[in-house]
């Protein structure tokens, strides 16, 4: 893990970018000097881990007094995309400007993505879990479809906070009765280009025994910014 | 309003009993001199006033610096029942160990006693409004039917926290779209005497901008302690 560059901001908290082979990241450490539990966060569907509000979520719970590290997936953000991508992003952005069903196009793409993301994943864990201000425990944030495979697979994760509004390909709609850590759902219930019923369902499927489901009005950007600090809570009660 | 007896608490928090004409009630206030915002707590179905599980959440709101006051409805808790209600109890409890259908006695026990009771919830507000310890804001807590028909008629309710484990009479149900104050609706997954979809149908209804469902695992009784506090967090930002 090698750190290309870093800042430090008005709270206190300490933002730095970092390459660990082909994956490009970045870390958000508190004021703390004491070893911090660890949020892993990312966006559905692979969306850029500089993305505005992922990194405001991020800043806010660094200096709530978590460590937080977000990477791009392969083929997103500032990582290469193969013509296979181009493609499958083209066709989709095609599909829906058309009004056609998306669901085939998100699993073909989707799908393959998850299954390519979880192992940069992994390695970015240990990578994270050997530096001196991490101490874990680990939660996990964001992205459903990689955080459902993420929790069935690696045991280090603790606690996990899902966002509904993204494309869930069945493989992990089939695993989600094996996801058995804490679980904060949040669903925007007006979600324009997630189907609610498909979200409750998912939320209903889930194998933990402390689940807890966030349904705010609005649309697919609305979620009030509250739930940024129940977020946090959330984790305050299982990573300890 | 007379007070009939007092105590103090350990927290600081003063706990008062009181009548107003038929009306019994409790006052919870929180230590500090300053006038607190009010919070209008009533359980589902009429349940008493004094039951574990009510008193318990109005003593924690208090100490977290609400004034928290509860009554019992008529022909509830400490109230005399009339031959109607004692009748209706008891078919009441006849339907459910015969596991019949129950909706149409709950629609004629439960529908009467919300009209009577938002009346008395009403008349209790004005002579709480009246203390000097109390300065508002108005939130209410608990029994959705009473609350729903209180938010509608009543405009000195700012904000309400809805439990949806008791029966809503079809009145109350088609109102709910009038109700417009920012709502926190609590929801127990697998609540086994309340349709699930009954109630998601409901926080859909509500006519409210700001609306959010917090959805837990469990029974009837089982909702985490964590949602009083995010219920205290909810009028945080409400009632100022």
């Amino acid at each position: 893990m090698q750190f290309t560059s870093e800042q430090r901001l008005d709270d206190g908290v300490h933002e730095r970018e970092f390459t660990l082979g082909e994956i490009p990241g970045t870390l958000w450490t508190p004021e703390s000097p004491a070893p911090a539990p660890l949020i892993l966060m990312a966006h559905n569907n692979g969306l850029p881990k500089g993305e505005a509000r992922l990194v405001a979520r991020a800043r806010h719970s660094a200096a709530y007094g978590y460590a937080v590290a977000s990477i791009d997936a392969p083929g997103c953000g500032d990582r290469p995309r193969s013509a296979v991508d181009e493609q499958a992003r083209a066709g989709l952005r095609r599909a829906m400007q058309a009004g056609e069903p998306v669901d085939e196009i998100f699993e073909s793409f989707i799908g393959p993505l998850v299954e390519k993301a979880v192992p940069d994943w992994r390695t970015t864990l240990d990578a994270l879990l050997a530096l001196p201000e991490i101490g874990g425990p680990v939660g996990y944030s964001g992205w459903t479809a990689v955080g459902i495979r993420l929790a069935v697979v690696e045991p280090r994760i603790a606690a996990a906070g899902f966002f509904a509004g993204g494309y869930v390909p069945r493989a992990q709609r089939e695993e989600a009765r094996q996801v058995t850590v804490p679980l904060l759902f949040l669903l925007q219930w007006d979600d324009e280009g997630n189907d609610r019923q498909r979200a409750l369902d998912l939320f209903d499927a889930f194998g933990s025994k402390e689940k807890t489901l966030h349904a705010n009005l609005g649309g697919h950007v609305g979620t009030p910014w509250f739930e940024v600090e129940d977020g946090d809570r959330f984790f305050g009660r299982h990573l300890k």
